[in-house]
């Protein structure tokens, strides 16, 4: 696996119990899956020797990022490497334009957009904005990920500037309409080589400052017949990519209902970290078997419904230790399901994820309570504050006896 | 951890996800959790040099077996190792005799029982055997597993036999009465440093030659009532004892509906496989979390019943590969949840298990169909047959079209 983060090191534990052995090409030896993986090279995604490296001998060459380059890519397949998911495929993920115009053209419903590759291109920002209205969404046509590279121009001027900058680190820009969201929903599948796919149940994502935050699975609310259009069409377009691998398909539910795709990953997704407790079959399990050309694991979720939220990075890092935070956490909450990703606290950077296995959850207000206390317990695990105000030592001394009180 | 077993390989999936570091003791670099982790020392576990060198600067050392001496360990709690569970817990899970007289002290059930320490203790057979007839069974106080080291005597020149049998090899014989058997049970719980305890529901644990071939949890028409006494019997048990980590009971549910104790186990447990896919905390996280002094996690079940099946090496290594027949299985069965142990078949040899979660097993029947599924994905696992005949590529022509036969 190409990429030592989170997903890889999440990869590894699936590995483990197919008695597969996972070699990861890590940037340095302290990032996350290096940390858990006897078999690792330390180098970079975009040397060929490296990736050599990492691949020789393997039955198959997976990604944790989509960064290495495409004609790195086509040379290992050329000298045999299986890459899966292939170049072919992968690219319409390193590729923001790539990916919007082959959609546009298999006629799947994509956002209004505008692809600028050239200085030249930027003189088409007025006619697209006469028809869609501004604000727009300018996004880097690559090398963005967590919110990053993705900007919203309020005029015309903020647009043709915000084009001009990534044109000049030599990135394409994509510019779309501002769509009217009701909210983000993601269509995770999987696809072999042989041909088989396997959907899991459509999840609603909720961002804040672009970063996703939390994860709700199946998404609430959804009518039967739109989560099985998002589950068709992120299945048609595996297919029609030729994707190997996991599939995540982000979504935009606008306000009409109507279904409009986002982006694509082809790896396992931060949408998809719910189904490590939530359902029968964990996305890097699935991925291992995909790439593997193993059949596909089900996909059912075990419980009603299963909440996930990101830990991320405090602004400052609390003065509590991880370990004591998690004390306090599991004294509050022994269900939650926590993964650590054994990062270096920054802010604003995804360093574990908690599951909430909502087995009783029978309604909206059950539902609310669960989202909420999976919200408190990523905060707390980030900032050691419980921002609904408890104190796991109230009480203490009203509780204690005056026997015991002596006793201290 | 002591010991490079399957126990240590999953703990160090569980140890991933807590953002915890496993080192691990194991006798070679082959051995399952050695393929797996990063951090190994390759030693053995009766020599104090590589005790201390994988206890060294660790938070704590636990076991994934039970064979280290005492005096060992004594030596490293002397030095200021914090081993969990200790050695005078441990004891009784190292010494059969040793835990029979302890449990018989606290007034625990046990199946009436003679320790033979010496050749001339051999002469009380006659008076305990006129008390409890024949059959006995006769067992070797220390080294035992799987079945080794236990004998069923017919007649008391058997039982002599036998108890001289250990004895000249340095072991006392712990002979007991033969139970009247209706099943084995397992109460399985864990206890940290804290005195805080967690039970999972008590499951039915099914042998063969001695080898655990099947679990069923919760156990099958077993009462609330019996249930809540063996899980209180375990914690009472974990407290007495000074357990910390997990400890198994093995139990005789006898025919008259008595439950008396079998044998204890101090580390995640076979009976406690089920738990990985069937229950919110694995055995694996809840052991890591009661050593690391954490509260413990939720055991609630996550379906109604879960069964596990132990795959154990054929007779015959097949001549299908492990590979091959993972594809197989995974074809017929995409809700089967194997676990490999990443080790070389031997006859008998336990090299992997399947979990089966019955989301939707309602009453009887359905239970007997998942018992019967996870019997045959095992015996398809080890052997590479199907013993109910089925046949993957049956039908395979008759569906052809004629048209598709052209094509080929």
């Amino acid at each position: 696996m190409v990429g030592g983060g989170q997903l890889a090191r999440m990869t590894h534990q699936a590995a483990i119990a197919l008695g597969q052995s996972l070699r990861v090409l890590a940037n340095s030896a302290d990032e996350p899956a290096a940390q858990v993986a006897p078999d690792v090279v330390v180098g970079s995604h975009t040397d060929l020797e490296d990736l050599r490296r990492v691949a020789a001998g393997a039955d198959v060459l997976t990604f944790d990022h989509e960064h290495v380059p495409s004609e790195l890519l086509d040379k290992l397949v050329a000298e045999g490497v299986n890459v899966a998911p292939p170049p072919q495929a992968l690219l319409h993920a390193q590729d923001k334009l790539v990916m919007r115009r082959r959609l546009a053209d298999l006629g799947a419903p994509v956002p209004r957009y505008l692809g600028i590759e050239s200085p030249d291109g930027i003189d088409e920002l007025d006619e697209f904005a006469a028809t869609v209205g501004v604000p727009v969404v300018v996004k880097a046509a690559r090398g963005g990920y967590d919110g990053r590279g993705v900007r919203v121009a309020q005029d015309l001027a903020q647009a043709r500037d915000i084009a001009r900058d990534y044109l000049s680190g030599g990135v394409p820009a994509l510019v779309e309409e501002r769509v009217a969201l009701r909210r983000e929903l993601s269509a995770l599948v999987a696809r072999s080589p042989f041909g088989q796919g396997a959907a899991w149940p459509v999840v609603e994502t909720v961002q804040r400052d672009g970063i996703c935050v939390q994860v709700v699975a199946p998404a609430p609310e959804l009518t039967e017949a739109v989560a099985a259009e998002a589950q068709r069409l992120a299945l048609r377009l595996a297919g029609e990519l030729g994707v190997v691998g996991v599939l995540a398909v982000e979504l935009f539910e606008t306000t009409d209902g109507a279904l409009l795709i986002n982006e694509l990953a082809m790896r396992p997704h931060n949408s998809g970290h719910w189904t490590m407790d939530g359902s029968l079959t964990s996305q890097f399990e699935q991925h291992l078997r995909a790439v593997l050309d193993y059949p596909l694991g089900g996909t059912d979720a075990v419980a009603p419904v299963t909440v996930m939220a990101n830990v991320l990075g405090a602004a400052q890092e609390p003065t509590m230790s991880v370990d004591e935070r998690m004390h306090h956490l599991f004294a509050r909450m022994p269900d939650a399901r926590v993964h650590l990703y054994g990062k270096t606290e920054r802010p604003g950077r995804k360093v574990g994820h908690i599951n909430f296995v909502g087995t009783d959850v029978a309604g909206p207000e059950d539902l609310a309570k669960l989202r909420e206390r999976a919200e408190l317990a990523a905060h707390w695990l980030s900032h050691a504050q419980w921002t609904d105000g408890w104190d796991p030592h109230a009480g203490d001394d009203a509780e204690r006896s005056d026997e015991e009180e002596r006793r201290r």
